[in-house]
């Protein structure tokens, strides 16, 4: 049994790893053996497809930004708003310590290269980010409560703040430079703020 | 003459169709040829490798950007802000026209796929996304000098709305519903207003 979970662990975290850099469709089952030390009759013991495998990663990844990035950053030691502050420094310092090439994030990265062709992931991805919005808007509900924001729609509020968080690790990735859009990170509570406030009318 | 453009045209069209949809990697030569109705002798006399067709397609997608989305969306005919109000509803509009699935951004799906597993491919869209971000920029002085906005950064500015917008179509591509993120893109100038202006302390 132990032998069991740790096979199936080696492939879970070899493709984690392998797709972290090339996503997908770029990495293949003989490489995730490989680079597991598995053979491919055990990957196929273990994970019908390719696509089983990367669900199974999804749900790891997923687990483990919980509970190595989101639960500690949201921690309740900070007021509200300075818990997004710090998971921004949090993933700063995460991308730094990958090495040469900035990885963007993993769920974003799945998200776009495959969204228009699989459901099933499609699905998987989703409901990651919906459960990503569950945290910030956890947050943002208590800033409002304390009196550091006003009146806003925090489910609206959550969106936009995830959106501009992807597509900062996006425009990190493309630069390949994470320094660059650090401060635009240090100041996205503001944006989440008025993003969320109803739109104003300008005068044509 | 015109028969050889033709070839590499529909060559180009072919893969900028498919890739739209699925990305760099899932997408073959081969079917690239048969959807162009192209053999492979012919494919390779225009393009050494797929890389080379892939920045072909890419150059071909930023000139019909700039002529068919950023160049309209941003004619002098409204007050700077509304012009961005107007590009993203014409985003909207050309994502509802491309039938079941949301496509996103095609460059922004070409950064998340291949930004760590091709430097000649990033360092492209790096251009391309600069050349994004001058568009904005331009915009964005343009709505200080007439009043619209208060002193901002422009640069700083620019790369918050096009994170944000970038994000926004991530969001709707992973959820396959533009409805959803269309509202946070009208907000989306308070957003970069706000974001561009310096970072409030707060108190810990």
């Amino acid at each position: 049994m132990g032998q069991t979970s740790n096979t199936k662990n080696r492939l879970i975290k070899a493709a984690a790893e392998l797709m972290s850099i090339r996503g997908y469709n770029a990495v293949g089952v003989k490489e995730i053996c490989e680079w597991a030390g598995v053979n491919k009759g055990s990957f196929y013991y273990f994970f019908p497809s390719k696509r089983d495998l990367a669900l199974a990663v999804l749900d790891a990844q997923w687990e483990a930004t919980r509970g190595e990035l989101l639960d500690p950053a949201f921690a309740r030691d900070l007021p509200p708003l300075e818990r997004f502050q710090r998971l921004f420094q949090m993933v700063v310092a995460s991308q730094r310590d990958t090495g040469e090439q900035v990885r963007g994030c993993f769920f974003g990265n799945l998200a776009l290269e495959l969204s228009a062709q699989d459901e099933i992931i499609r699905h998987k991805l989703q409901s990651i980010f919906q459960g990503w919005c569950e945290y910030f808007e956890r947050v943002l509900v208590e800033a409002v409560t304390a009196g550091d924001l006003p009146e806003i729609d925090p489910a609206a509020a959550a969106q936009a703040l995830l959106a501009y968080f992807e597509g900062m690790a996006l425009l990190a990735k493309v630069n390949n430079d994470f320094g660059s859009v650090e401060q635009l990170a240090q100041r996205a509570i503001h944006a989440v703020i008025v993003a969320a406030s109803p739109p104003v009318q300008t005068n044509g």
